[in-house]
């Protein structure tokens, strides 16, 4: 058996996504901005899943270092933070449309409405340019 | 903003995916499985990014216990185990294309072989198919 390169982390594409992704919290963050509208702070920490404040700060900064979110700031209130999903961020919908394929086939606990899984077997290329153009125009500027 | 329910971990497809597939390693062995035809222990330690050796146990045994990963004993030698992914896990190949796919796009260390990269692009479902049957025909029985 050959060894690989020992670069190898730095250069395959799984690896370099799961280093940025790769972890339980993170894609929890993308989904709640991707699905579920919400753009503060406190919004993410309420989600339900219970991620405790410091490792959602260090999400949240990771997240914008690495350009999958942009954090804005309310032009008058300056103490009023949103976070949004860049162009970057965006382009993860189709990884989290598999992710919810794949548990919804295999995993017996996840309910997902019938409405939804519908438009994702059977009209996904529609539901991609809907979710797409939505979260799109919140990116743009105001 | 209403809370969600304490139970939404529990239902929700993402949260649940990522319970057992929200690590820096756990789809790297899923990966190893699936396109670089390995299937021993040794060979999933020396893949490259330094996974450790109890790391690696914890993770094989989980998938397994998920049927993500089948566990089989070479009928001659007991001492000869071998790993090969169920259907559950080759079911994961989507969401590994969709994460080389993003990763192409979007992280500029990543390289990916150009043929791969134009299979993915304009030839998705042979590609799929063949990794399919290249991974069933591992699965039946010999």
């Amino acid at each position: 058996m050959t060894k690989e390169p020992a670069g190898c982390r730095s250069t395959c594409p799984i690896a370099n996504s799961l280093d940025l992704l790769g972890d339980r919290w993170t894609l929890l963050i993308v989904r709640d901005l991707m699905f579920r509208d919400m753009s503060a702070y406190g919004q993410f920490l309420e989600a339900g899943e219970g991620i405790s404040t410091n490792i959602l700060a260090d999400r949240l900064n990771r997240l914008v270092a690495q350009g999958v979110v942009a954090r804005r700031t309310h032009p008058t209130d300056r103490k009023r933070i949103t976070y949004l999903l860049t162009e970057k961020g965006i382009d993860l919908l189709p990884v989290l449309l598999e992710l919810i394929r794949w548990a919804t086939s295999h995993m017996p606990n996840v309910r997902v409405p019938p409405e939804f899984l519908d438009r994702l077997e059977n009209h996904r290329a529609e539901l991609m340019a809907e979710t797409r153009r939505h979260l799109l125009a919140k990116l743009a500027p105001p």
